[in-house]
């Protein structure tokens, strides 16, 4: 039996409570999560990055998402739980039509505000009350009964130099404050670390892949406080104190919203900041997206020319990762997480290299059709002479982040696989290759990715393109390139990734994905301005895999056009031997 | 000076008025209006379809879109309007900037709320309540002070007969009344005209171009009420009465509702129901988009053979239409108007016609490159044996409304010419041959009309596709092809036109549009269901216009597949002459 379950349960019942929602994220609505808040792993065993837990006095369940049906079986072996057998994006919906079968009227639900939004909480609490339960958000059993727990990561944050960073930290607080008073407030409360971090142009390593300090920050037309229990060197604090920020610990936040409750509207993102956070405040909210997404989002000129080296580091490291993966694969003694380190070796060699940006996904023949596949000593397999190889990789270098897909033959490809991998570069070059208006949204420009695809009666069940954060997330809004209806414009400065893929389950997954750069085209009196894109990203495609007679004349000349570029940007970080293999990679296609 | 401008003010004065919104629609929120609501009109002087009138005691504005500047400054000359020369397409809040600025606070605005939705009402209310006005929708000065007011249509209603409407009544009311209840409401009132038309299967010709009769409806699962004036003969009456429908006088409405008040939760769309009317409603209501919106959009089998039949008569109208323009517009004998007249005429002869479906558009050379151009004597151009000549124009037949719009040159196309026509048709290619997955939207396809466009820094300012009725509206929702963020995917037997086009103010406009339905695709295992469309329009494109060699091959295809057709699917409908003119313009294109 599972003694933590059980544990759980005796809490729940000296609490009055007879269900709980256990969700895999922090207060901070984190991608990544340290230990110390894998509360719901301790429970339920199971360890995916997406996944919730539901405990009833009785019953126990979990939701995930179909990439980790698998693992999440294997997991929850024995643990009293339940895998449920639906795909999970966090639909509170789905779990409360669960609970209403298995709770009374007047029975409690009862979470952990500080890991739900506000407006997840709302959304909790009027489906509670249309179901005659209670509902609170004062339960905090990982505090209580979690023996053993593991330590908050309190490691060393260190400045972001403006060199990389672009932007002085005065003039981002100052153009955030803008924007809140714009809101009609006069403070803001932010809790998203990748927010922070970029603000105070600080960063740490509390969380994989994302370079973040675990923090808060508030801040007022008279004040500005940092919450952290990171180390602060005496670099970081005469920083933080050159633009007046104190600095608290972690968590003493609570206590100072409380104070503050005095002549003061402050701003909030309910999307973003915790139930218990929100309800500690008294004083006048408004309610808004925050600010500093926006502002995150559009990169400076030192971003962008930071951005463009490092991915000309990026794309020769690639070179050595993919020569490495060309010589031994054929013999039959390299496996997919050994390409993993391999790529983590070959890119640890590059200057302000400090991590990879997300676990790479590396998947051999049919491991390549499952989309967020993750290698294990157990599911490895072995590279051959042939079969299509995916990997999806990306690093953090402290003048830009990358992320690149792309996928590769060992061998004598079929027809099948040039056809459908030239399908998929078909849809990726109609995106890199778009003009359109200024004003234009990624949900106009997503179909050109799938239009190929679709003539065929395929596609692909992921966005086509994410923004991307500078030495930050590797996943950042708040545009995007997918079908759904996201109002916000594209405009010069933003990133995004252009990854169309196609998955044949059991045969091969195919994915091709460079990271654009919004900037500005022709500008015209009676049309208007334009926008395009620059590829940033830079590695050339595998033209064994490209059928030519599929292609038009202009599309063959971008794919040349972009090989030459390839070719020239990264020979000057390559050996000899490394740019005679490139130039035979950026041959020449012919009509 | 304008009397009834003074007449309004004085009208205003003793109710304690300090400004009315009038705009120029019906409380049916008609696209076409009749006299009798034309108190816009007989106030302002001005007779365009879109433009809203304010009235301070000191003040006269008028706003309208572009396509009516020149229009209404000649209207307006000497009526104590001023023409606001910004473009207006109902933004209530560009009014109320400029109101801001004239009233002071605790004035009253006061408006006619009849002719505002509940929706309208609301904004209005709020943005007074910010600036300190008192709101006032009782306000009825066209009843009042209006002498020589036309009479309300009251035509004679007709049967539109199931033979061509392909679903009977009872099955209409009765899928209807299932959506009200899942909608949690047990009854509705239904105040657009073409809905209640589609429900009732009948017609009238109390309005332009649209063939209903001026009603409203109400329903529940004990009643059904058809509100009208209408002259409704034997064979309507029996119709409305074998479906329990009773009838009863147009005015009788308001009283009726009241009546209602008790055990009745009544759903209502606010974007459509009148203020008025949503204040006489005392009982609980539940708002929602008119489920009759989207059961009507969706056509049936009997209605999509009735539009092919239609579509094949049309087009057959149009040869003799185009053949008469080029055998007349070189001796310059005709004129934009004649050739509006000649359409009417040549439909005229075709079976099931009940007249147009909306004004022709027909601009010569620069009267092209104005989008809703309609010629006036005044302003009609004299056709002559060169330059390009833009048409756009429908009908309504019994078994189905057409729009098609094809420009063509009247001898000698400049390259530039057959470059921009060749871009417009690109575009227009693109959008009919797109294949997509089951719940795509159009918003996703919307750009495959523009892209060719984009790709040389132009685009256009209008939609690409909108819905069209079946012996009804020629535009009607709930779906579109646009840039904007309409959430309504595309299903099969919805129609929607597919309308790119290229606008060189002073030179020449561009236009090209086909009405296309949305069939079923490819059925897949693993991708899902794709969507499709087939061209229901017949009129070749003028090939004298296209230059192939900014064609692929496979548009090239496209064309000369849609040509066969078009020859194939006519020639049963024309003469020997006639025939050898269409196949001259169906000639095949070369690569």
């Amino acid at each position: 039996m599972n003694n933590n379950l059980e544990l759980l349960r005796e809490y729940m019942r000296s609490k009055g409570v007879e269900a709980v929602i256990i969700p895999g994220t922090d207060p901070h609505q984190s991608e990544y999560v340290s230990d110390y808040w894998k509360f719901r792993d301790w429970v339920s065993g199971f360890t995916g990055s997406n996944g919730t837990a539901v405990v009833t006095l009785k019953n126990a369940s979990l939701w995930t998402d179909s990439r980790y049906f698998l693992q999440a079986a294997i997991e929850l072996e024995g643990s009293g739980f339940e895998l449920q057998n639906v795909e999970y994006r966090g639909e509170l919906e789905v779990i409360m039509r669960w609970l209403s079968e298995q709770l009374h009227e007047d029975d409690t639900l009862a979470v952990d505000g500080r890991l739900f939004t506000i407006m997840e909480a709302n959304r909790l609490e009027m489906i509670c009350g249309e179901n005659g339960f209670y509902f609170a958000t004062d339960f905090f059993p990982a505090d209580n009964i979690w023996e053993g727990r593991p330590e908050a990561p309190k490691n060393e944050a260190f400045v972001h130099d403006v060199e990389y960073a672009g932007e002085d930290v005065e003039s981002k607080l100052t153009r955030t404050m803008e924007k809140v008073e714009e809101n009609g407030a006069d403070s803001i409360l932010i809790t998203a670390l990748d927010e922070i971090a970029w603000l105070l142009n600080l960063r740490s390593s509390d969380v994989d892949f994302t370079p973040v300090a675990i923090a808060y920050f508030y801040m007022s037309d008279k004040d500005r406080v940092i919450f952290t229990d990171d180390i602060l060197n005496k670099e970081v604090r005469n920083h933080l104190e050159k633009y007046d920020v104190r600095m608290k610990g972690y968590d003493e936040i609570e206590k100072f919203l409380n104070k503050r409750n005095v002549n003061n509207t402050i701003m909030l993102d309910p999307h973003k900041v915790s139930d218990t956070l929100g309800q500690t405040l008294e004083c006048d909210k408004v309610y808004g997206t925050s600010p500093v997404d926006a502002l995150k989002a559009i990169k400076n000129e030192v971003q962008i020319e930071g951005f463009r080296k490092a991915m000309e580091r990026d794309g020769a490291a690639l070179v050595r990762l993919f020569m490495w993966i060309e010589q031994n694969a054929a013999s039959g003694t390299i496996d997919e997480i050994d390409v993993w380190t391999q790529g983590m070796v070959e890119r640890g060699k590059s200057e302000l290299y400090r991590g990879d940006s997300f676990e790479m996904i590396c998947g051999y023949r049919e491991h390549g059709a499952i989309v967020h596949y993750s290698a294990t000593p157990e599911s490895a397999s072995t590279l051959q002479g042939e079969g299509l190889l995916l990997v999806d990789s990306g690093a953090q270098y402290l003048d830009g982040t990358t992320d690149i897909t792309r996928t590769i033959t060992l061998g004598n490809p079929t027809a099948q696989e040039k056809h459908d991998f030239t399908l998929v570069l078909k849809g990726h070059l109609a995106l890199s290759n778009a003009k359109f208006p200024v004003g234009t949204t990624g949900v106009q420009l997503d179909a050109f990715a799938r239009m190929p695809l679709w003539q065929e009666a395929m596609t692909y069940g992921h966005g086509t393109g994410h923004g991307m954060g500078h030495f930050l997330g590797c996943h950042e809004g708040p545009h995007s390139i997918r079908t759904s209806l996201n109002p916000v414009a594209l405009v010069p400065g933003m990133v995004t990734s252009n990854e169309p893929g196609l998955y044949k389950t059991g045969e091969y997954g195919i994915r091709t994905e460079n990271i654009l750069l919004v900037v500005e085209g022709a500008k015209t009196e009676e049309f208007g301005d334009f926008l395009e894109f620059e590829t940033l990203t830079l590695f050339p495609y595998d033209t064994r895999l490209i059928d030519t007679t599929m292609l038009t004349p202009e599309e063959i000349k971008q794919v040349n056009d972009y090989h030459a570029m390839v070719l020239e940007r990264l020979t000057p970080y390559l050996n000899e031997e490394e740019v005679a293999w490139l130039s035979s990679k950026c041959n020449l296609l012919n009509a």
